[in-house]
C-alpha cells in the first residue's frame, strides 16, 4: 500500500499515456512553478506567458537565482509557444521570430561590441595616450601616427617624426632638446596622467561605483545565478566605458581586456530588454552574458575561438551546447566589425599580432619551462600580494579615500614610468614591441645588434643570424629590467583600485620582458658557445635559432597562466595571435609548468580569490568537494538550533504565517503535512509568499488575519462563519529537490553545482532540516580553516 | 519532532563540526558506496582501495553505469590516497604519481594514435590504393610517388610517370595504351578492390564483429554510461585497423575518419589497463575516452582544436573542464607525433590543406547560403536514405548475407568508379583536387581554362584572374557532375555494411563536388556578364574575384554539417584546413543553412539516427524534453501494474530475496522498512545482492535459505535457534535519488543526464515508484509516436 499525504486528494493517476483533458491537474502543477498564480483553481491551466501577480517568480537584489525553476519557466514558455503556433499563422510567426530572436540578438551584441566599444575606446584610448606627450596641429582629434599620416612630409623610416606632431616642450617652452623641454614634458606627462586618472576615479564614483575593478570576478558569480542588479546596467556601460578610455589613457599599469568583458555584457544585458524571452528569464539571460564574455575576449584579442574558449573554461557557469555555437557566431561578428574599423590601421585585430619564421628546437623546451616556473611563482606571489593588499583596502582606512589612493598611485606610477621609454609607453605597445622579430631595418633599441662583419669568411649571408649584442640592446635589456621590477609593484597595487582595470595586459607585459630577457640571454650564451653540446647540431654560427620574441610570447602566457589559471582558452588565444600551430607546444609547456607551480601554492586563481574576497556565494565547478562528510552534519537546523521553521499545509492563518516570515530571515519554507507529522509537501519562497499574502490582502475580499492559509488542493471543512481561506497552492514548489540524511556531501554539492540549486531539503522519511548554497560554502570553509563568516550572501 | 525510521538507531547527531572519531558510522556508510563490503560492521572504516569482494560495483554487459557512484567512487579513493600521502615518502610518491598518471595516460594515447595507427594506416592505404592500379619495379613495397622519387628519373612535372612504376596492363599485357590494356587495368582493378573488401569483411565476421561500421555511434552511447563489453578491446582494435586499410583501398565509398576515433578509443581503453586509477573506474575511463575521440579527429583532419571541440560537441557526454584540458595536451601530441611521422612526404598533416589567396565578397554569400541548402537537404535525405537501407538490412534476408552484399556494393563501386577519373581517385584525393586553387602551372583537367589572349589590352597581367573555360574544364565538369550522382547513390549504402566504414569524406565529397560546380559556374556567370549589377564593383574584368576551390570547401562543410548536424567543430576543424579566419565567415554561413534546413526534416543526425535504429539507451543531452508529463505518468509501475518489487529491511529471509531476484529481471530494489509502511531506507543492485549471497553461501558458515537478510545497522532480535542473519548494509546505497510524484519531466530528464543516474525513486511520503533510463526513453519514443519498444537496453 502507497501512503499519500493529502488525505482528501483522490489516488494519484499511474496512468500510462495521458488521459485526454485528465491532464489540467498536472499541468497546472508544473506551470504554476513558472507563473505563481494566487488563488487559481486546481484545474485552471495558467498560461505561462503572463504574469498573472507581478513579482511572484523574481528575485530580490544579492540573491541566488533558482535555474531549476527558471529553466522550467522557459521550456513551459516555449511548449505554449509551440501550442500555440498551431493555432494561427500569427502565431506561428512568432514562434519562428522567437527561435531567432536568440541569434538576432547575438549579431547585435557582436555588432554594438565590436564596433561602438572596443573600436571606440581603442581610438580614444589611442589619441588620448599620445595627448599626454603631445598635440597635432592639423587637428588636436588626430594621434601621433595619424597626424604624420596625414602630414605627407615624412618618409617610412620617420613615420613617427613630423613637424605637425608637437611635443608639449615644443608647444610651451618652444624647444624640443635640452633638460628644461624633457621637464616640460616630465610634467605634462604627470598632469595629464592625473588629470585623466582624477576624472576616471570621480566618474566612477559618482556614477557608477559598479564600474570599477575588471568586473570578472563577479560576472563569474552573477553567471553562476548570483543576482546584482544594476551591475550591468547603462549607467555602468556608459561610464565603464568612458572611465576605461580614462583610466587607460593615464598610464597606470592597467589593462582594457577584463573590463572590456564587463562592458561586453552590459551590452548583452542592456539589449536583452528587446526580447521578452531574455528580459524575463534569467537563466537564459546567463546564457546570452556568457556568449557576450566570449565577444568581450574576442574582441580584445582578436581570437573569437579563444574568447569562447575563455568563456567556457573560465567565466560561465551554465554553458550549454546551444551557447557554444552561438557564442561563436557573436564573437565571429564582433572580431569582423572590429576588423573593418581597423582601430590600428594594420588592418588587424590587435596591436601584437606576431609572425614568427624560425622554428624552435626541443632544448629550447627548458628555458620555455623555466619561464612557466617564473610565472607560476609570479601568479602565486601576486594573487597573495594583491589580495593582501586589497584585504587592508577593505579592513583598514586606507579604503575610506578611494580618490587619494587613486591619484597618489598615479603619480608615482608617472613619475616612475616616464623616464625609462619601456613603462612609458602602453602595454600593448610594449608587448608588440617585445614580441617583435628583430629584422635588418628595425630602428628598435631591442634590435640593437652589432652587425656580423665576418658574413663573406663564413660564406653565409643571413643578415638575420645570431649576432652580438650591441650598446643599443645593452641599454635595453637594462632598462628592461628595471621595467619588470617597476611593472611587478606597481601592478600589485592597482589592481582594485577603484577605476575600471583589467589584469591581462600587466601580467603578460611582466611576463613578456622577462620571456624577452631570458631570450636575449640564450641568443647570446649560443652565440659566444657556439660549440657548446647544447647547442651543437641546430644552432651553428650563422644559423638563425633563437627568437627572442617567441621567449617573451611564451613568458606573457605563462604569466598570464600564473595569475588566472586558464589553460586552454590561453593557449588558444596565443595561437590565434601568432598564427602557427607550431608554437603552440612552448606555449602549452609553459602553461602547464605554470599552472603546475601555482596550483602547487594555492588552487584559487585571481578571479575566484576575489570571489572570496567579496564574500559572493559562488561554487567553484572545478574544485572537488573531498571531504567525508555527509548532509545530517551540513544541514540546518544543527543540534540543539531551535527547530526549523516550517509551515504546514493547512493549518495556519494569514497572521500566523506572517509572524513566522516576519521573524525570520530564510528565503524559503518547507510546507509540512502538519507540525507532528514533519511530511514534507513542498516549499515556498519568502518573496513569492509576501507578495502573494500582500496582494491578497489588498484585492481579495475577506482575507483577514484569522483566515487560513491553505496549500493543499481541497480546503478543509470550516465552521461557516470563518474569512474565506487564502488559497496558496498555485506558489508552492510540489517538487522540492531533496536528499536523505547520509547522502555524502560530495554528491550534494555535485547536485547543487550540476543543477544549479539555491537550496535542498534533507529528509528521512520526513522533513529533517535544510541546506543552502550558503551553509555548503561555509562548510567548505570551515574544511579549509577558512572563517565562514566571509560568505556573506545566499 | 523528527521522525526516524531505523528503529533501534541512536539520534542522529546534528553537530556542527565533525565529532573526533565519531565519524566513522557514517564514513562507512559514504565509503562502503564505493567497496561494498559484505557483513561489515558499522563502525569499520572500509578501505576504497581494496576490493573485498570481486563483482560488487562492476556492471553486465550492456548495462548503464550509475555515475554517481563511480563519481563518488573515485573521490573515495582520491580521498584515501590523500590521506595516507601524509604518512610516509612512498605514500606521498604514490600520491604524486596517481596525480600524474592521467597526464601520462594522455601522452600515451597521443603518441599511440598518432604514430602506430594514423601514421601506419594512412602510409598503408596509400599504398594499397596505389596496388590497384600498379606496381613499383625496385620495391613492390614503395607507392606510386615514392617510386618515382626513389627514380629520380622524373621532373617535377611529371613526378607521378616514371619507368619503374608499371601499371598492370604494362606487366601483364606489356603495353600501356590501348583498349586491351585499358581493359586489363579495369579488370585488375576490380579484382583487387573485391580481394580487399573479401579480406575486409571476413576478418570483420571471423574476428571481431565490434570493428564494423564508424562506431561513433556506439563511442557516443559508451561514453554516456553504457557498456558494451569488447567493444574498444585489443581485438577490435587490430582487426579494426587492418580492415579500415583493407576497406579504404578497396575503393568504396567510406573514409577513415570515423573509423579512426574508433581506433583511437581502442587504444585508450588498453592503456587505461596499466593505471588502476583507470582501469577500476567506469567514469574516469569515460573521461580519457572522451580526450581518445579528441585525438582520433586531430590525426584524422590535423585539427587539435577541432577535435576537442568535436569531442565535446559531438561525442562526449561528461567533460569536465580538466577533461578539456587533457584533451587538447593528447589531441596536440597525436598531431605533432603524425606530422614527424610525415605520411604525406608534405610536412602537412591532411592530404587537403589549403591556402586561398582571394578574399571572398559579400554578394558570394548567396551561393554560399545555397550551398547550405544544399548540405541540410542532402544531409535529411541521406539520414533517412541509410536508415531505411539499415533497418531493411536488420529485418530482412539481407542482413544474412553480409559478405555477398560488401562483394556485391564493391564489384558495382569498382565496376561504376573506374571510368570516372574522379571516382576512381580516392576520397581525400578527390576533395584535395577540388579545394585546389588553380594555378598557372596546373595541370589538373579542372584548371582547363582557355588562356586570355587580350590581357596586352586590358592591361592586366593577372594570369590567375577569371578565364572562360576550356575544353578540359567542360570535360571535367560533366565526369564530377555523374561523380556527383554516383557518390549520393552509393555512399547511401555502403554506411552501415559490415566493414569499418566512414561517414566524413563521402559526405564532404558529395560537398566538395557539388560546391566546385557551383563555384565554376558562378564563375563563368561572372566572365561572361561582368557588367551586370551583381558583379559590378568587385568582379571586373582581370580580377581574380572567384575561387571555385572556396566554393568546394565551402559545400563540403555544409554536407558534413548537415549529415553530423555538427557545427562549432566543424567550422575550427575546417578553420585549422584553410588557416585563415577570413573564410570563417562563409564555412559559417553554410554551416548554420544546413543545419538549419536539417533540422526542419527532423532533428537527429546521422550518429542519433543509428543509436535510436539500435536501441541504445541514450539520452541526447541537446535535445529538450518538452512535454509537461509528470514523475507519476512516467514511473513504473503503471496501475494496475503488480506493485513494485521491493525488499524490506529486516524481515525477509535469504531465500525470499532470492525468490524475489528470481522472479524478476529488475536491476534492482528499493528496501523499505517494511511492506506495510512503504517508507524508504535505501536502493540495492541485483547484481550486488546476487553476488553477495552466493559469497555468502560460499564462505560464511550457517547461512541458509531461512536466515534473514538485513540491512539495517543492528539486528532485530530472533529466537535463540535462528540461523545467523546476512548483514548487507555494506552494499546498500543510503542515499537514493528521489523525486516526488509531482516533479515535472523536464527537470526528472535533467536531473538524469546532468547527474547520469540509471534509475531514480519516486515517492510521495513512501515510496510510490521507480522511473530508469529506459523508462524516460520508452515515454519520450512514445510522445514522438515512435514504437516504445524500440528501447533494448537500461
Amino acid at each position: 500500500m502507497y501512503l499519500y499525504s493529502l488525505s482528501p486528494s483522490p489516488p494519484l493517476p499511474l496512468a500510462t499515456s495521458v488521459p485526454p483533458g485528465g491532464y489540467d491537474e498536472y499541468s497546472a502543477g508544473s506551470s504554476s512553478r513558472a507563473a505563481g498564480m494566487n488563488g487559481s483553481g486546481p484545474t485552471k491551466l495558467v498560461d505561462p506567458l503572463e504574469d498573472p501577480l507581478p513579482g511572484v517568480g523574481t528575485y530580490e537584489d544579492f540573491n541566488t537565482i533558482d535555474w531549476v525553476r527558471e529553466k522550467s519557466k522557459d521550456r513551459d514558455r516555449h511548449r505554449e509557444i509551440t501550442n500555440k503556433s498551431r493555432e494561427s499563422t500569427v502565431a506561428l510567426l512568432h514562434s519562428v521570430s522567437d527561435a531567432f530572436s536568440g541569434w538576432l540578438l547575438m549579431l547585435l551584441v557582436g555588432l554594438m561590441a565590436g564596433s561602438a566599444l572596443a573600436g571606440g575606446i581603442d581610438i580614444a584610448a589611442h589619441w588620448m595616450t599620445d595627448l599626454k606627450e603631445g598635440v597635432c596641429l592639423i587637428g588636436f582629434w588626430f594621434n601621433h601616427e595619424h597626424c604624420c599620416w596625414t602630414s605627407n612630409e615624412t618618409t617610412f623610416q620617420e613615420r613617427d617624426r613630423c613637424p605637425q606632431w608637437k611635443s608639449w616642450a615644443e608647444l610651451i617652452a618652444g624647444t624640443a632638446q635640452g633638460p628644461f623641454a624633457y621637464i616640460v614634458n616630465y610634467l605634462m606627462y604627470i598632469f595629464w596622467a592625473l588629470l585623466f586618472s582624477f576624472l576616471a576615479v570621480t566618474l566612477v564614483r559618482a556614477f557608477a561605483p559598479y564600474a570599477c575593478g575588471s568586473g570578472i570576478p563577479e560576472i563569474k558569480t552573477i553567471l553562476s545565478g548570483f543576482i546584482i542588479r544594476g551591475y550591468l546596467g547603462k549607467w555602468t556601460l556608459i561610464i565603464k566605458t568612458i572611465t576605461l578610455v580614462l583610466a587607460v589613457s593615464s598610464g597606470l599599469s592597467l589593462g582594457k581586456e577584463g573590463p572590456l568583458v564587463h562592458v561586453a555584457c552590459c551590452c548583452a544585458n542592456i539589449l536583452c530588454h528587446l526580447f521578452t524571452k531574455y528580459r524575463k528569464n534569467e537563466a537564459k539571460r546567463r546564457e546570452v552574458l556568457s556568449a557576450a564574455a566570449a565577444v568581450g575576449v574576442s574582441v580584445a584579442f582578436g581570437a573569437p575561438i579563444g574568447g569562447v574558449l575563455f568563456s567556457l573554461e573560465e567565466v560561465s557557469y551554465y554553458f550549454p551546447l546551444k551557447t557554444l555555437w552561438r557564442s561563436f557566431f557573436a564573437a565571429l561578428v564582433a572580431a569582423f566589425t572590429l576588423r573593418s574599423i581597423n582601430p590600428f590601421g594594420n588592418s588587424r585585430l590587435v596591436l601584437f599580432y606576431v609572425e614568427f619564421h624560425a622554428p624552435w628546437h626541443l632544448v629550447e623546451l627548458a628555458p620555455f619551462i623555466l619561464l612557466g616556473i617564473f610565472g607560476g611563482l609570479w601568479g602565486t606571489l601576486f594573487i597573495k600580494a594583491n589580495i593582501a593588499w586589497c584585504r587592508m583596502r577593505k579592513t583598514t582606512r586606507l579604503g575610506h579615500y578611494p580618490v587619494i589612493e587613486v591619484l597618489l598611485v598615479t603619480a608615482v606610477t608617472a613619475l616612475l614610468a616616464f623616464p625609462n621609454s619601456y613603462t612609458r609607453m602602453s602595454g600593448a605597445e610594449l608587448m608588440s614591441e617585445l614580441f617583435n622579430d628583430c629584422s635588418l631595418l628595425d630602428s628598435s633599441q631591442l634590435c640593437g645588434y652589432k652587425q656580423p662583419v665576418n658574413t663573406s669568411e663564413t660564406g653565409v649571408d643571413n643578415s638575420l643570424a645570431d649576432r652580438p649584442a650591441g650598446p643599443g640592446l645593452c641599454t635595453a635589456l637594462w632598462q628592461l629590467a628595471l621595467a619588470l621590477i617597476f611593472k611587478i609593484l606597481i601592478t600589485v597595487i592597482t589592481f582594485g583600485m577603484k577605476v575600471p582595470s583589467g589584469l591581462f595586459i600587466p601580467s603578460m607585459a611582466v611576463g613578456a620582458i622577462a620571456g624577452r630577457l631570458l631570450g636575449v640571454g640564450m641568443e647570446q650564451l649560443a652565440y659566444y658557445n657556439h660549440d657548446w653540446l647544447l647547442f651543437r647540431g641546430w644552432c651553428s654560427p650563422g644559423a638563425d635559432c633563437i627568437t627572442p620574441g617567441l621567449y617573451a610570447m611564451v613568458g606573457a602566457a605563462a604569466c598570464l597562466g600564473g595569475v588566472t589559471r586558464m589553460t586552454v582558452s590561453l593557449v588558444v588565444i596565443m595561437f590565434e595571435l601568432t598564427g602557427g600551430l607550431e608554437y603552440i607546444v612552448p606555449l602549452m609547456a609553459a602553461t602547464m609548468t605554470s599552472k603546475w607551480v601555482a596550483d602547487a601554492f594555492g588552487r584559487e586563481g585571481i578571479y575566484e580569490a576575489h570571489i572570496r574576497l567579496n564574500g559572493y556565494p559562488f561554487l567553484e565547478p572545478k574544485e572537488e568537494f573531498e571531504h567525508s562528510s555527509l548532509a545530517v552534519d551540513v544541514m540546518r537546523p544543527r543540534r540543539g538550533d531551535p527547530a526549523l521553521a516550517v509551515l504546514t499545509q493547512d493549518s495556519m492563518t494569514v497572521g500566523e504565517v506572517e509572524t513566522l516570515v516576519e521573524s525570520t530571515h530564510y528565503s524559503g519554507f518547507p510546507v509540512v503535512i502538519s507540525q507532528e507529522s514533519q511530511r514534507l509537501v513542498g516549499f515556498v519562497l519568502r518573496r513569492d509568499l509576501l507578495i502573494s499574502i500582500d496582494n491578497a490582502r489588498k484585492r481579495q475580499d475577506g482575507i483577514v488575519s484569522a483566515s487560513l492559509v491553505v496549500f493543499t488542493e481541497h480546503c478543509p471543512a470550516q465552521p461557516p462563519e470563518a474569512p474565506p481561506p487564502l488559497r496558496l497552492r498555485g506558489i508552492l514548489d510540489l517538487s522540492p529537490f531533496t536528499v536523505t540524511d547520509h547522502t555524502p556531501m560530495d554528491i550534494t554539492v555535485d547536485i547543487f553545482r550540476k543543477l544549479g540549486l539555491r537550496q535542498c531539503l534533507v529528509t528521512h522519511n520526513g522533513l529533517l532540516g535544510i541546506i543552502t548554497k550558503k551553509d555548503i560554502l561555509k562548510h567548505m570553509a570551515q574544511i579549509s580553516n577558512r572563517d565562514p563568516d566571509s560568505i556573506l550572501f545566499n
